[in-house]
């Protein structure tokens, strides 16, 4: 495949810096594979490198197309590509990992010690066509939608955290109801949740969509006495599991207050201030576990992902999470939806 | 509390043993509470003793009131009593265990070394009242019907079976669609399973109750290409899970055979013949797992089970597998149900 | 048993609070084991009550005969209890758990939602006799000293800390050079640890005392480049577990910059100041989990380590923590070398 | 690197099929290292090929050189080998995984669906030269001498089957006292098993081996009384784990019949007969996990192993086990002392 596509490019520093250009069709390399983007969709590290905010003046080298999440159909393979074919059906895991080093060879591949994120470090999906490791190809379920597809990469973050603890017939609180947040719901509504609490901030509209998405609570910090409710509902326990994802260590605070005895608390979010903590009170003597998340388990949440994707409940509800459709040459009013916060996730198809 | 009660009483060996008397109402020890039966239901070994085969010829000592799975509430609480109050509605978990011996201290009381069940080694719940220690006593969640409650034991034991193992997108075969099989395809339904196949006999009734229950394939191994079914439904990688609640070491071979490798088989089933198995080829290089599995974790189990109970989609499942409801008074056409197969659970009412 | 004894009283508030007192015998309940103290040691937690520090005034309520590890002898039971003899060799778990709260029930009973300990809220072992209930009996290995058995429960801290993470063939730093670190140091010696980090802070003595105990490295954070030399020698990869055991945050932030991605810090610590940690860079990119520990496991931890006490070498690292020896008459100078930290454990004979 | 090499190379199918050859020096691919070998030591796999075997006749294709545990230099790199340099010390794990099947995928390469294994499937390590992919490359501590790292394969076995359990403090009986079980004991002495019962069967030197090794019980299942010993030593409880390294049905039942309630077996043996066993009475009621083991963990076993091969007292008992030591030239006398059994492992020197 030669010569011009469309994509979504950075091409300068600055919240004024992306446009819409047409650019070379990546080359693959041996062990690449060329995919024809269908859908792709918005990321909140998207809207960091829209924003150009102090994180990626300090991550991304312009000119870069970004996107990182999407599902297309392979078109081209390199030569020592032998476990993809043209025409199969995928979406990529953003994180390029070495393959050698420890982490990688101990079951960390997402954390992998030189590990590149394709739309941050390395031309991303806001494109007609993206390049990519066949190691980083997932081949979908043909019975799934591609923006069911495209979402995969923050629905895997939602599901690597939630199994890192236990949610069967536990109660659980969610801090954050952003996108992440939502499909958490989701997810706990369908494997067995006990009682579900969605606890945001201000944005309404997200706290709303997390009610309807199946929460037995959905509070807001700033509104409700989140400790009193929870207490109440548990009698007086405290909840068994809580999923931290709105990035505010006020919320990984309230979380260890709310929780009981030996529960867990697992932290997807990024903290931009620090946390500071009663270890006595909030960790030993209540005998809890922190864990920190990120990424998706490569490739086991993946494949636990492609399970649960078999649930039709649980796929009605994801495409209510997907609030706002664009086209890709929309992707300025599709950035602005996601800075409003009065959405949920936002797709861009790719023609 | 004092004077006498009808109860159903093995009163003497053979097949015709059993009948309905009036007895004295049990006087609780001091660590004991007595509950007055709301409904019991009919369990498999409650069958056994009906029918006086080998196993109840060898473990009952007549007269013995049978029946280990109730609901009620207390009347009487012993003098040491302290967290059972008169008025509780509660369930019984029906092995009494020691405390002392290394099982008992090591997390694993539901298989202590001097275990007594009552119905089995004491007097049981096919009765007005029952006394049980205070340790034995689990507090129903006041929003479930006495029905549900009533079938927590049985319930138990597919719950923790099936949390043996890790189920969630995972795709699950079920060996044997008797009364706990099916509540494993309803439980393993709402907790995420990905594909269940249940898998039945000779009992159509069972199989299609599975199937009306969610099971994605309810099968039958004398009519169905078992293996033939679940290796195409895999795209031939061979299911995750394999839960056996048949008792029949056949289904063990073939829950063996249709398991991917690093698969677990969690074994609830009581088995009459040995197994012959070739270790080398069905669970060496397929680097499985087996697991015994009998009882409840105390309490682990029905902490879990109360909050599983909170979804509504799965109590309306569960109420669909008691299929029969007699009068205490009733208990033989009760037994002769469920002697017949033709039926989920059977409960029965105590007045 | 009647009659008077000598025992360590804390008469009255204050620091000159504790006196040798006669006082009666303790007549064990019905439930209970008489028990003569044959050797009793020296807990943190015995410094702060005989100090009347902060802690103290708030929790203790003299007159209170403290001390809470002991080993000795049963001499009288109650009428209720089964698994102990007159005679029978013994220690104590201090954690007095009511049985039946959701803690208790669900494996953590040394985290009881009611709790009380022998020594802190009741009297304890520094006498010639205790009466404990018989749930908190253990059983000693008759061929243990009983200056080994009553260092059992800051062992079992020690031990439950350890096996809270995964030892074997792994790098471990140890932060924390008190009699519990060093008994850390012990014991990952003789279960596999990689190489060994001991880090203290002013106390040479104690630093000494880890580096003779088969530290492989032994350091002050006062006086050495802990983290350089950490990283050095683990070619830059870090630790892949830390134990907390210094009780000052300090050391935790250190614990996790030391730490290698994706591993353990267990606290076991008790902090008089809060931590401030910056979550995103230690926590999450790190994939790090911390878990709060306290107590020990009633009773996996107990059984394990009379497992691991098997071991003669073991033992003989452990005979040199015990640094001093002294009469129960002897309390204050006993008090005053704990206090001075130039000391490993200090055990006290009763006769 | 060209020319010709000495091997030793199966000619043809038969006992008498193996000679000593010259053939040319295999030439890398762009993925692959050619490394000199330095010592490689046998496998009951390469007694196996010796022999001839239905095993053999039916796996291997002549000509074929083999050979699959060694240590060496690394001599030359393929284009495309980025973490493996000229003059690195290594030894290679012998499973060659697709990378990109479920297993694969999953943290099980070592059981890849399409695993080639060199020694066995392509040209081996018994020659001057072996070439293997990167990804296979194992970097040694350059602390270690060859013989310790060219026995690194049935050590990380032995690894592998031990952390498939939880021995730290804990009872062991290990069937089998071949090389695997020798070295089983060995490291399970050094991390902190209680007590270690090793079982051999008629080869007295073997059980000798164990017993020099530190098992506290080496006992013969022919001349002693196997289960009477081990469970008066655990006062009538049975072992907390069974490590069967023996590949006879039978042991594995004697495992079974002394293994505690709640107990975990690991099997490594290859079975050449079915086992029958009485499910209900051995792993239902028992409550008993029964786990296939083969391979090591790829790559997890192997970092465990470096951390575990720090330990001076470890390495000096693997020394022991190290019986015999020969020329490449001398593999018949080499081959012939493996047959015996009258011997530990035996490794070869090339030159």
């Amino acid at each position: 495949m030669s010569g011009n596509m469309t994509a979504v490019v950075k091409v300068r520093p600055g919240e004024n810096g992306t446009e819409l250009q047409s650019v070379s069709i990546p080359r693959p390399g041996a062990n690449d594979v060329l995919i024809e983007v269908n859908v792709a969709s918005i990321c909140g590290t998207d809207v960091h490198i829209y924003n150009w905010d102090a994180w990626a003046a300090n991550r991304i080298k312009p000119p870069l197309i970004y996107g990182h999440e999407f599902a297309g159909n392979v078109v081209e393979i390199g030569k020592n590509v032998d476990f993809v074919k043209v025409g199969d059906y995928v979406s990529g895991e953003c994180h390029i990992a070495c393959g050698h080093c420890f982490n990688c060879r101990t079951g960390m591949m997402h954390v992998c010690q030189s590990t590149k994120i394709f739309g941050v470090d390395r031309a991303g999906a806001f494109a007609k066509y993206i390049s990519i490791p066949q190691n980083n190809v997932w081949h979908n379920d043909p019975e799934l939608s591609p923006e069911i597809c495209s979402i995969q990469d923050p629905l895997g973050n939602a599901i690597h955290t939630i199994f890192s603890t236990d949610v069967a017939g536990k109660d659980v609180a969610i801090m954050g109801v952003g996108p992440i947040g939502a499909m958490a719901v989701a997810v706990c509504k369908h494997i067995g949740a006990s009682q579900i609490f969605a606890i945001g901030r201000r944005n309404q509209y997200r706290i709303d969509m997390a009610k309807d998405l199946g929460a037995d609570y959905a509070l807001s910090s700033l509104r409700d006495d989140v400790k009193g409710r929870l207490m109440d509902a548990t009698d007086g326990k405290g909840v068994d599991v809580v999923l931290e994802m709105s990035g505010n260590p006020d919320a990984v605070l309230m979380g260890l207050d709310v929780m009981r005895t030996g529960g867990t608390i697992s932290l997807l979010g990024v903290y931009s201030k620090p946390l500071t903590v009663n270890l006595s009170t909030q960790v030993v003597f209540k005998y809890a576990t922190i864990k920190g998340i990120n990424g998706r388990l490569m490739f086991d949440t993946w494949y636990r992902m492609k399970g649960l994707l078999k649930n039709k409940a649980l796929l009605n509800d994801l495409n209510k999470i997907i609030t706002h459709k664009f086209k890709l040459e929309e992707f300025q009013k599709a950035m602005e939806t996601m800075r409003s916060g009065d959405s949920g996730k936002v797709v861009m198809y790719v023609d």
